[in-house]
Formats: structure tokens, C-alpha cells, sequence
């Protein structure tokens, strides 16, 4: 029974295709485990939304994950992650992951200078979901947040190498310049595209702090402590799901897993 | 009874704020009509999203501006014009009016080279709803059509003078410069917004086509048929409903409509 259960896959849920950012980092970090992907295509973008709206769309989202028979849940949206973690968690018996707290805790444990910069969506920063997070880390440390709208279609657009990208976030991170920072959190799962040119505007002083990383070392050691790594010495298969397939998800999926993707199933969620 | 049928409202409705630049037309030139004005905020965007859906959503929106009275209906999003208008049509018996055929209507009437430009969403230039339709008016004009997604969360940022807006409107419109059209249609109610970006990268012999504008016109004629035009000699109300009110309205809309609007009051809708 144990051996089936490690060879179960991990599910990973967003409302949209940023999540494949955090899907790379998964498969990278644990290539032996299998990932089922589901994003919520259709009914994006939760950041949006009421929290109720985001809190029954997640409970949705992670019931068809376990359809799929998951061993563990990621829930890899910040508004989500946010909103709906503490219902996740005492509704399914899986171990459900968010991408706040491993980011925040990365982001305290990394700065050298108790310095640190949060850029995310609207919603993100509106919540002060990471800041909070870091703040009850410690205390001491100073955090600055800023709102970066148009990183999502430009990440979305593929242009993360074009003159606009610059223009664009050196206009969103001007703020952030100024504090000092020595630790920038990307608090939006779209970002690492962005990543060199962000790096770019604020100098190489600044850290970066990738939540895919930091969530999928988290990943690896929830598996641990509940027994279940994969024991497969093989590449682990990767399945994917969406709610509504995007004209341009075969080409944005391309530039944010930097890979050729496997055939995508459309499925029916809620409703 | 005629009497205070042509004193009811306008019925406008919208997936979002793109909307408020057909709502300013509107009460631009009929002044003295009353305006409901309906945004489905909470399900934007419709352009992403099936045929079944949109038309389920459009059929909901017009429901709730017939609730509240409404003389006429103007689909101002050109998503739920395109692909729900028939169903409304049948649907309801006070006139339907979408922002697609006024808009390219007026294109082939102004069009004195016979090359037409379309730009808009990516949903409306894979539907090529302005080409059939200007094509089906003169099959001798020529249509170019080219999507700009970031232009919609551009405006939506505010940011319709912002040195990024200049850059990103000359990746866009590269291929219609080379075109040599003479006429160009803002085929999404979001993109008056940039206007003078766009003017200014496509040259002043281009003329642009504002559907919001095109669409005013043709309600006017629409009440005038029916016997409906308002005999009142004051402003008429205007009253903004929306299923969901992001942080950022009351700047977007003051953006978008060149002046303060009164309270906005969200609804539920569907669900």
C-alpha cells in the first residue's frame, strides 16, 4: 500500500498558467515525482475576486486534484495561497502547500540586511500576505511593498526581453530602489519570467527570491516527513489540465517551463 | 404610457470598464437619455472565455438592465458582440444594439483608400468579427487585423502617457504601418483610451474609428425609429452597477470617462 501511495503524483493548482513557473521548480528539485497540473484558465484571474469566490473555486480546484489521487497538494497562486490555505488544509487529509510562507521564510532567513521588497499583484499586495508572513518570522526585519500590474500580461505576452519590460519595471520598482532593499520577494508566480529584468533595474546587490524554489524544497520535505518520496529512478510523467485552453497557452506554457509540453486535457470544474 | 416609455433609461453593459468610453459617447450625444450602466467586474474578461459561456453571461447582464427598465440594450464589449448578439436579439423585444457592426459600418463609409485596419483583442481578431462585417458591407475593401493584449490592462493602469505605451503601440502597429491603411478601427471600448499613442505611431492620415461613437449614432437612430428619444431638456441620470468593484474603479473610470461618477453599486449576477 505505502509503495503505491509514493508513486502517487503531486498536484499543483493555480488559476492560470503561472503556475508553471512553480511546476518547473517541482521537477527540477524532485525530477523522480509524477505532477498533475490543473490551472483554472477559465475562470482567471482570482485576485480579483471575492474571498468566498476564491475560497469555493480553490475547494473546486484541489477536489479535482484529488480525483486524480494526489499524495500532496500545492497550491500554487498567491491569492489562493492567501485566502483559501487554512480551508485546504482542514478539508482534505493530503499535506496542502502554499507559495506565501515558504517564499516569506526564504526571503527572512536569506536577507543580510533585514531589508526586504515584495513586488506582487494588487490583490497581493493588498493583503499584505507576505509581509505578514515575514513580520511574524521577525520582527525586526523592514518590508516594502509594491503593486506591478502589468507584469502579468507582459510575462503572458512573452515579452520578457522587450525594451517595454524595462521602461515598465523600472517604473513599477523605482519606489523599491529607493529603500535599500537587499532582498526582493517575487510574489507572483508569473515574475520569474521577468526575473533578468528585474534583476536589470534593481542591481545585482539585490536578491531575488523565486517562491517555486523555496515551495518545492518545502514540497520535498513535507514528502519526507510523511514517508512518501517517489522510490522511481525515472523521470516522473507530468499531466495537465486547464479549465479553458488560451489561444497561446502551447507558447506562453513554452516560455515558462522552458520546455515542450505534453498534450493538455480541458475539463470541466465547478459550475 | 409613450409618455414614460421614453423617459426609461439606456441599458449598457460591459464584461468591464471598457464600457465607460461607450457610456461617454453615449451621453455625449444624447445628453439628455438616462444611462444604466452594467460591468460584470467580477467575471471580466468574457474574450477568454467559451461562446456558451459568453452568451449564458450576456443573456444575464441584459436580464438585469431589463429589471431596471431599460428602453434599449447596447452591448458595448465587443466579445458579447460578436458572438451573442442573435440570442439577445431573440431573447428580448426592446432593440439590441452591439459596437461591431456601428463601428464597422462607419469604417467602410469613411475609408477613402480601401484599406482598413482592425485592432483589438485576441479573441475579436480570431473571430475576424470587423473584417466579415466590413467585408459583407464592400467586398472590394482590404481589412488588416492585429491583436494588442497589452493594450487593455495598459489603459487599465492608467498609464495611456506613459513612455512604455509609446513603445508598445509601435510593436504592435509595425505591421499596419506597412500596410499603408487609411482608416484604423479601435475594435475594443478600452482602446480611446490611447488614442494619442496610437495617432501618433500610425501618422495623422490614418483615421481612427471610435465604436463608442459609431454605436451613439446608431442608438440615436434606433429610439428615433421606435418613437422612443427622451423629450426631457435636462442631464440625464446616469446609474453604475457592477458584479464586483476592484480597487482601482473610481481612478480607472475617472480616466475613462473624463469626469466623477456617482456611487457604484455592486450586484450579484448569475450564480
Amino acid at each position: 500500500m505505502n509503495f503505491m501511495e509514493k508513486e502517487k503524483p503531486i498536484g499543483v493548482f493555480d488559476s492560470g498558467i503561472g503556475v508553471l513557473t512553480v511546476v518547473k521548480r517541482i521537477a527540477s528539485a524532485l525530477p523522480n515525482e509524477s505532477i498533475v497540473y490543473f490551472g483554472d484558465t477559465a475562470r482567471v484571474p482570482y485576485g480579483s475576486k471575492s474571498n468566498e469566490t476564491v475560497i469555493e473555486y480553490a475547494m473546486q480546484d484541489a477536489q479535482f486534484l484529488m480525483k486524480k489521487g494526489v499524495k500532496a497538494i500545492v497550491v500554487a497562486c498567491n491569492t489562493a495561497s492567501s485566502v483559501a490555505l487554512d480551508e485546504l488544509k482542514a478539508a482534505f487529509t493530503v499535506p496542502v502547500i502554499g507559495v506565501i510562507e515558504p517564499g516569506a521564510a526564504m526571503a527572512a532567513k536569506l536577507s543580510t540586511g533585514g531589508r526586504i521588497g515584495v513586488i506582487g499583484t494588487r490583490a497581493t499586495v493588498n493583503n499584505h500576505a507576505y509581509a505578514k508572513k515575514i513580520l511574524g518570522l521577525n520582527s525586526k526585519l523592514e518590508v516594502f511593498e509594491t503593486a506591478c500590474p502589468l507584469f502579468v500580461p507582459l510575462a503572458e505576452e512573452g515579452w520578457h526581453e522587450h525594451p517595454s519590460a524595462y521602461i515598465i519595471a523600472q517604473e513599477y520598482l523605482h519606489e523599491l530602489q529607493m529603500k535599500d532593499i537587499d532582498t526582493l520577494v517575487l510574489g507572483c508566480t508569473h515574475y520569474p519570467i521577468l526575473a533578468k529584468v528585474i534583476q536589470k533595474v534593481m542591481g545585482d546587490k539585490v536578491k531575488l527570491i523565486d517562491s517555486g524554489i523555496a515551495t518545492s524544497e518545502v514540497v520535498r520535505s513535507e514528502l519526507e516527513r510523511i514517508g512518501l518520496v517517489s522510490n522511481s529512478n525515472a523521470l516522473g510523467r507530468m499531466s495537465f489540465y486547464v479549465s479553458d485552453i488560451p489561444s497561446t497557452f502551447q507558447k506562453i506554457a513554452r516560455i515558462f517551463l522552458e520546455r515542450e509540453i505534453p498534450d493538455v486535457q480541458k475539463i470541466l470544474v465547478g459550475s
